[in-house]
């Protein structure tokens, strides 16, 4: 087989999504979007081996209420002693008249180091079917343990 | 581009690594490198459901106080009741003026079956944006349920 060859410049589909991550911290039920399942160990102190399970809505611009293109779902956990930084295995479920497919981004996420991070999309299916890409990721916003906004700014390198 | 037509006998980057797991102990949290966040179930005698996570150092040769030239970040748990076998999902994440980039190794690790085994390697980003290939695992050394070292022949076959 030959795939299409593929230019960093010019990705075969480019596009920016927000994911937002709202925290259960065992009243918001109803909002909650993401939860804890494994606490932090302890060692250290940035959240070693705290492990989160996540349907997060991702949405076309920052703010959380807009209505979600996608969902991120999967899960990711901490794993630095000094200083904050996850690993991430999120699929990306379209649902939309648009778009109607998944892609799978999985990588190290330096979070807590780099204002701007690449990850690796490994798969996908459907619209997305055998994509592969990367992801750059960007924290827009940050609130404690209750709230955070991420940028992804997806560049797909192989779409059939 | 079109991705050069791959040769089994010829990757188009191939090194060999070695990966540290020092167990964190609950005293040595200074050395600890990867701590397990969920105990064995006790189904089977082989630590079947243990999930440990990990930041360990991956160095040039087998000593494990030689400079790390990237960190093995991911996870591992125990899956078998009659022996000991394992599914690992690792990403490399390179830093160096040497290489600077990730790729990630997701695949089943049947350590207690093999002598060698072969993981598949499923993307990359920055010096290995994009990668795919495969990584030959041989467990050189084991301290109980304190140390191992696992010698990583890495073979990658698309390259960009």
């Amino acid at each position: 087989y030959v795939p299409k060859s593929f230019d960093l410049k010019k990705p075969c589909k480019h596009f920016v999504l927000y994911l937002h991550n709202i925290a259960y911290d065992g009243d918001n039920a109803a909002n909650a979007t993401a939860a804890t399942i494994v606490k932090p160990l302890g060692l250290g102190d940035h959240s070693f081996g705290e492990l989160i399970i996540i349907n997060n809505p991702v949405t076309l611009d920052q703010n959380y209420l807009s209505k979600p293109v996608a969902r991120a779902q999967g899960f990711y956990f901490y794993n630095m002693k000094t200083n904050y930084n996850a690993w991430v295995a999120w699929t990306l479920v379209f649902n939309s008249t648009k778009h109607k497919g998944t892609f799978t981004i999985m990588d190290a996420n330096p979070f807590g180091l780099q204002p701007a991070r690449d990850l690796s999309i490994v798969g996908g299916t459907g619209d997305f079917l055998m994509t592969r890409g990367i992801a750059t990721f960007k924290t827009k916003l940050t609130q404690g343990s209750k709230y955070f906004c991420v940028e992804m700014n997806i560049k797909l390198y192989e779409c059939y």
